[in-house]
């Protein structure tokens, strides 16, 4: 069965998209940690991000540091923080989180209640950041 | 001044070493947040991961994975999971931390207490995996 995340890719299932290219695709985590929090994936689906190949995991990282940059212009903060911990969703994905402190990354804590509008003000900023 | 971790590289602090090449040193973290928790470090100092450029961050990210690779056949356990916080030590560091659950790569959680002889263990374990 095609992971949510392969459904996105489709777009059977709606995103906030912040970033794509032909192998790799960025949105909001609609379960947010932080403001901005964002989801990476490689289009094609591999449960464990180090069953990739190396040019697989080099281009997965080289997009998301891309995306990165862009989001840390976008929303006020003092890093953005990685994280891939791959429990949740059998498709592996990056992480990137706005941090201002260790605990804005903490997964742990509740998450933020965004509306859908709420999310797509936050994905517009962002795509306003080239 | 050099970072806690450039004097690592230097030698001038020990560690318990799981890998190294011409750029890039492994060792187990003292305050490890799970069992055979590791971080990966370039030896050239840059504070944070995405001031780090494409190419450097993908031999830092080629490195890491062969770790991670070999980390998951010492380390029972379900996944190597990747962390990046940045708000600790001014020099780029991935962790990779072995996990079972989500929580097991909580920072939010106590640190595990390990001698230096149970550190050093860990790392033989991890260091007889070619």
């Amino acid at each position: 069965m095609a992971s949510i995340f392969s459904k996105i890719v489709e777009g059977s299932i709606p995103c906030h998209k912040v970033a794509e290219d032909d192998k790799h695709l960025a949105f909001l985590d609609i379960q947010p940690v932080s403001l901005g929090h964002v989801l990476v994936i490689p289009k094609k689906e591999t449960d464990y991000i180090f069953d990739l190949s190396e040019m697989e995991l080099n281009e997965l990282m080289a997009f998301s540091r891309k995306v990165a940059i862009r989001l840390k212009k976008a929303v006020p903060c003092k890093r953005i923080a990685v994280s891939v911990i791959g429990l949740e969703v059998p498709h592996a994905h990056v992480h990137l989180i706005p941090i201002n402190q260790m605990d804005d990354c903490n997964f742990s804590r509740p998450k933020l209640k965004l509306s859908q509008d709420q999310l797509a003000t936050v994905a517009e900023k962002i795509n306003q950041i080239s």
